[in-house]
């Protein structure tokens, strides 16, 4: 039964196609949308297109970009060409980008391996990894992947198919977060954090 | 700084915009967009412009509706003209239509009166009920504003402004909610169901 016009429902149906938002959250949503001006409702139209035609992966790191050529970070003649970090999605790369302390290139994946979900080494952007890798200008690899049992699995993949190209394979510390409290750190973060104790 | 694409950053702005929307969520719903088919997303674009197109209020009821004539309910043969309930919302209409129980006509006021956010009653659709009530066809005003302070204020103060036209204004009853728990329900719920008790 459809108690509001044609028109609304399908934006509400709309709104409930995104992940996370329920029936009741996308017809809060709808009506929002309905109650700004024209130019409002009109710009986000847009930004939908915009973003959904402009946007494209970097041919180099894989990273979204927009344009063909290649990202402002693969473009920048400031960053460190020898130093590859692998994320495992773009988002990864503003986490670590805000963090200013990286000033190499990244390689995105878009992806973990993942069995459960059918997403196998194929799927992944692992295969312009490696031309990169065996470029010879790489001399380091950083796994960044999630510190759980998909990232982990691979990270281990990954550093095993680089491992002909001889160059340094790393991965982030494990260890407690910064600003945490021991008494709430998990086991398995609080093993690795003395596995990996470092002299000060 | 922006770690993302113009584009994409637009468009997540546009999504922060939203009512309970915050960055990280827009971030997620922008990504999501952005991995689904070309055609997905132009849609979604689509349901937006279409809905800000095509609805506006029923020159009657106030109620949302498709074209410029009267909204279904209005247009309808079947409805009992003689009724009118008052709504804050579209979403009320939409909820006291799937009670199915009600067979009258509307009017949605748009809001309620609220002093602390500057909605006084000619912010509200008031003037129109007015026209309706004064026509003389109609013999009973069912106030369905919320429950809380600023809609028993609103139905107050539009019995008050009905009460010359001799129709019958009644207010929903309150009470304790289907299927709830006495031991649950709050005082002032309690304190109403008891006065409101019947003789069964």
């Amino acid at each position: 039964m459809q108690y509001f016009p044609p028109a609304l429902e399908q934006l509400v149906e709309q709104f409930a196609k995104l992940p996370g938002v329920g029936v009741k959250s996308a017809q809060r949503l709808a009506f929002y949308l309905l109650a700004q001006p024209e130019e409002e409702a009109a710009q986000f139209a847009q930004a939908i297109l915009a973003a959904k035609k402009s946007i494209h992966c970097c041919p180099l790191c894989q990273n979204l970009t927009e344009g063909d050529g290649p990202c402002p970070i693969c473009a920048s003649a400031r960053r460190d060409g020898s130093t590859i970090c692998v994320v495992a999605d773009p988002k990864d790369v503003a986490a670590l980008e805000r963090s200013r302390e990286y000033n190499g290139l990244y390689h995105v994946l878009h992806g973990v391996i993942s069995p459960m979900n059918h997403v196998g080494p194929d799927d992944l952007h692992i295969k312009s990894l490696v031309e990169r890798v065996s470029g010879g200008t790489v001399s380091e690899v950083i796994m960044a992947t999630n510190p759980d049992t998909e990232g982990e699995t691979t990270a281990m993949y990954l550093s095993r198919l680089l491992r002909p190209f001889s160059v340094k394979i790393t991965r982030l510390a494990y260890g407690i977060p910064v600003g945490s409290h021991l008494e709430y750190a998990d086991d398995a973060t609080l093993m690795r954090a003395l596995e990996g104790r470092q002299e000060i």
